[in-house]
């Protein structure tokens, strides 16, 4: 079986039609069209095995981190998911494999209308390469440099739980499908809700994928502000807290990557309109914490004094 | 060095400025302006060391060569070029090799005038991923499904160089910088010039990046027609007769790929035009042959027997 005949029998089968799509997969490159009055959003991501992920992950989970870890940039973004281009390099054509792979990929696709727009398929070490474009109107992103002191923060939904799923995956390599910690690692949900209710609201935003703090720091370094942070507010799961005490699940949340949540800030005066659109985000809003002028970003714990700072962020080199 | 210090000090330090890149590398995505009347043109490819290349092909190559062969397919779109993300995964972070990749990739996008706008750096075997943006007035791509029986087929510059260049480089791994075959392998130029001077000339266009007797296959394939070929009309370098016997360099031109240069289709109707665009490509155009509406692809022989076919086209699996 040659590529062109895996890319025919895996992914040119999907049911996503949009009308700014002009040309898809199968010449030199695609064309799209951008409609008035919108800006374009783009973002690249790379999971490779062994890296990103243990290399025997299920390959429907792998499809659908791949697609996942890019949306989520969108989402921080305020961004609404158009187009994917797909580059996928892969030791040896597993036709069971590639199929599981392309289910995992296209059900996300789909719930979100993706389409994927072209590709590239080779032979070489497993690598996943995803490139994604959002719309949205001129001028409405949320960017990382917007936070200004006396903003709040919040997160969406729960932290911990994937850094969680990772060690159990680690350290069993057995998947209890029904465990919740292993399925956000494997099936984590980009928050494009969130995000789209977000627009307008926040003053900053960014997805967490490599911890809390390591993300957080990238919104105070790009808005040259500090942060506070009420460790102790942060939401756990029930799931989460059957496996590790309150300070070590704090301790995940604080410094676990992988659960591509939503960390953004929102001026008081905004705040009415926050809590006007809570029922657009799906998923449940924490308020975590201030941004402060102070240019640190302070950890603490109920009774204001500071909580241990574990490490924070994963490093490729 | 971490990715974020690594990203600093060599992908950041560029010199193009584009007013359509609303916000470039440092938030969760690019955002970016399409002018009005433009249509947006996507491509991506990946280069896989061992695969693509031979594993010590010089880092500024390996560069140049990532963003030419994506340039490559929109100037097969008869697109400009705009920007560029990418994805770099490496084993280790070799400071001399980043810069010397990063002078490759950069000294061509400047040429070119492409905006890096993103990308992912990651631990892991060397692969490189490169999504392109281009922008063309709308309706005005060139496609591979437009040729018609009668359409004369042309190739620009030369070819078989490349592949003759790539068997150098296996057999003595000594690069001769003056070799034009191995410069023409390593230092491939995309066809923007002759991409932007073809549109409303060529009925069809591809780029030569498996060969030209597989790529004109995608073209009649997209169409649903056949073609001719005049193998002996084929312009050959001297640097490849150097080393090649014309048969030799016949095949290599027919059947090697990494050459990058355009195959396009232009109806009888509009030749005037294409002649009056002569000086526009940027190197030498040759009618090679015509396109017919037998639905087969013919290799003949100036006394117009069957010129027996070599192997045609890399597959990767």
């Amino acid at each position: 079986m040659d590529e062109f005949e895996i890319i025919r029998r895996h992914f040119l089968n999907t049911t996503i039609y949009r009308d700014d799509v002009r040309l898809g997969i199968g010449d030199d490159a695609a064309i799209l069209r951008v409609p008035p009055g919108q800006e374009l959003v783009i973002s690249v991501d790379t999971l490779i095995a062994g890296v990103h992920f243990p290399e025997d992950l299920p390959a429907a989970a792998i499809g659908h981190r791949a697609l996942a870890v890019n949306l989520s940039d969108l989402a921080a973004m305020g961004a609404r998911p158009a187009w994917a281009l797909l580059a996928l390099s892969l030791p040896l054509a597993d036709d069971e494999w590639l199929q599981k792979f392309a289910r995992g990929f296209f059900a996300l696709a789909e719930r979100h209308q993706v389409a994927l727009i072209g590709g590239n398929l080779a032979r070489g070490p497993l690598n996943i390469t995803v490139t994604v474009h959002g719309l949205l109107p001129s001028g409405q992103a949320l960017v990382r440099s917007g936070a200004q002191p006396g903003d709040r923060i919040y997160v969406t939904g729960w932290l911990g739980d994937a850094a969680q799923g990772l060690q159990q995956l680690r350290e069993h390599m057995q998947i209890t499908e029904a465990d919740n910690c292993v399925q956000r690692f494997c099936f984590p949900e980009p928050r494009i809700q969130a995000g789209l209710a977000l627009r307008g609201i926040a003053s900053a935003a960014i997805d967490i994928s490599d911890g809390l703090v390591a993300d957080l720091g990238h919104i105070v370094q790009a808005s040259g502000v500090g942060a506070q942070l009420q460790v102790e507010r942060l939401t756990l799961s029930p799931s989460l807290l059957h496996y590790k005490s309150r300070e070590q699940a704090l301790n995940l949340a604080l410094a676990g990557g992988d659960d591509y949540e939503l960390c953004f800030t929102v001026p008081e005066v905004r705040l009415p309109l926050l809590e006007s659109q809570a029922h657009a985000f799906g998923c449940p809003v924490t308020h975590i914490g201030e941004i402060t002028a102070s240019k640190t970003l302070r950890c603490l714990k109920d009774d204001s004094t500071d909580w241990p700072l574990p490490f924070a962020g994963y490093r490729h080199f």
